[in-house]
């Protein structure tokens, strides 16, 4: 039998990549690098690795939808949250379910809105995963091998060298600023935090009831209502006395014994229109074009069309142009970061329907 | 008996103001600058010097719906083109419709498609221009005093000082380079030619009959026609076989005793984006915003969205964004002239839909 299994959080609704990715439409579900969406690509790259039917997604309930138009029914392996707390109850939700059905099952917890090239190598980190964590009964991460000092993303500092079963883990670091993170880079023992990691189920269970006590009385009251006609009621009932709090925060700085295997595949958390432009296809002046586009004398430019409607642009280098039917984004790549602060005065002015 | 008339032509389907401004839906017809299209300003400013029933609109006859939205039911005062055929036929078939209901018709021909500020400025030099035309039976342009070298305009070149009557015009000189733009702001004599003019309806069809006989005789069949069940089919029959040529080229170069009337106000032919960023009201930072937009650390930018769209942007200097239903523009305001770059290319690759 194969305990391994794959839970896909899919339950963000970030508009980092506003206005394409909007609260009810976020970017997992978008096809933002090929024709495929980012949630659809985070299934499909384990392939080989785990049975299909081990994959399992936890999202909000009003995202099934748009789930099994990717997969087909689902079933029980889509896990429904009632509300958005974060990462700690939304993992802790899903290994209640996985070891209802089978108490040693292994799990690798992985988001669905990053983009991973070189697939074999993540195959093979992966795998080197699970082999850790079911031998050793640790939680295993999977960092990314920094290839620039980015100040994007928070860092795992490693704790002795890398040896064939992987890396022990000395602690997790917020995302840095310019000089600390060219430091880490310099020093080397960084890896990028990718929000990926592999354990037994009932191991993240048992640190979820070690450090987040109340969470894990919730969960397990939801945990022994599956299969029961008052599990709806149940889960309604407990989830929101879990503690919104990510699982980085919630459980795994203070685990005991996390180690942590390298990635060295290309991987981006697709966080940015920058940091969209770079993973996407790009034409001979470096445009990452999406949809229908005239572009004279642009150069790095990220353009997003959506169907029916068709950008022209001229003398731009290093822009960001989303079109989409209701809004329409134009600012430099180095300022993605403003599409927050531009969606938040839309707000301010009574644009709900924008967000 | 007011013999005055004023001739709007309405015809011009530029794309120069594209996506806003299309094949179908030319820039006299939308309200670029305030709440009226500049085909209704450019009546309006009329208002104190001529009857509101003795303005005409020639234009093409699938514009009679759009000019009868501005201005109620025009019956004969819409002169239909079968078809556009430059500036001398269109004024011609109009000065045919003039003299026919009254031989002595004054008539200023005025573009539907220009932006005036200083209205009281513009209506006295008109009158002007009305009186020197209605004493001497010359024709008498309405030239533009320049504010800087540009070389988005055509020149009127004068003859000598202008006494209390206006000026004699010497030539008509082609959009110029910038040094000999520079050269003739420096030398003073020159005014833009605004193609406004004012003469007697029968000495532009007696300069027509001199120095286009083809076109004269085309336009005197239709002109025999007014009034009698064979109109349509003459007009259409004959309007073909006028020269199609600018009023410039086929009339006033060579025309006799040619006087032109300086003008003091502002003017602006709105030929471009840029040009529109120049007349439109301006915030704070210097943006010309027409429609819902969300701006931050943006300046000098001219930004137009179609109802229902929202333009968001932020950390652009002299930008245009003009964003509709189904075609969006960006480019630096330096560069508007290559709108029919863009268009060019789209068209090429079988996008006539957004002409």
């Amino acid at each position: 039998m194969n305990n391994r299994h794959a839970v896909i959080m899919a339950g963000g609704a970030g508009t980092r990549l506003w206005p394409l990715g909007r609260r009810e439409r976020p970017k997992q579900f978008l096809p933002l690098v090929d024709e495929r969406s980012l949630l659809k690509a985070s299934a499909e790259r384990l392939n080989g690795l785990l049975p299909h039917d081990q994959i399992h997604i936890v999202a909000g309930a009003d995202q099934r939808e748009a789930a099994e138009k990717a997969f087909g029914v689902m079933g029980e392996r889509f896990i429904a949250e009632p509300e958005g707390r974060n990462t700690a109850p939304c993992i802790g939700l899903a290994c209640q379910w996985l070891v209802h059905h089978d108490p040693s099952a292994m799990v690798a917890i992985l988001p669905a809105d990053h983009w991973i090239t070189d697939e074999p190598i993540f195959r093979d980190t992966l795998e080197r995963a699970f082999e850790l964590a079911t031998v050793s009964g640790r939680i295993v991460t999977i960092g990314i091998v920094p290839t620039h000092p980015s100040t994007g993303y928070g860092y795992l500092q490693l704790d002795g060298e890398e040896d064939d079963r992987g890396v022990p883990l000395r602690a997790f670091i917020e995302k840095p600023g310019a000089i600390q993170a060219t430091q880490m880079l310099t020093a080397g023992g960084y890896l990028w935090n990718a929000g990926m990691f592999v354990a037994r189920a009932q191991t993240l269970l048992d640190e979820i009831e070690r450090q987040m006590p109340a969470t894990s009385q919730a969960l397990k009251a939801i945990g022994g209502a599956i299969g029961s006609a008052d599990y709806d009621a149940t889960l309604k009932a407990h989830y929101g006395n879990c503690q919104a709090i990510s699982i980085d925060y919630g459980v795994m700085e203070n685990a005991d014994d996390v180690w942590a295997v390298p990635g060295r595949f290309g991987w981006s958390d697709v966080g940015s229109w920058d940091a969209l432009g770079d993973v996407r296809p790009r034409d001979a002046n470096g445009n990452a074009t999406k949809g229908e586009a005239a572009l004279i004398d642009c150069t790095n430019c990220v353009v997003d069309a959506a169907p029916g409607i068709t950008v022209a642009a001229a003398d731009l280098e290093g822009y960001v142009i989303s079109a989409t039917k209701d809004a329409v984004l134009v600012l430099p790549r180095r300022s993605s970061q403003r599409v927050k602060e531009l969606l938040s005065a839309l707000i301010k002015e009574g644009r709900e329907d924008l967000k």
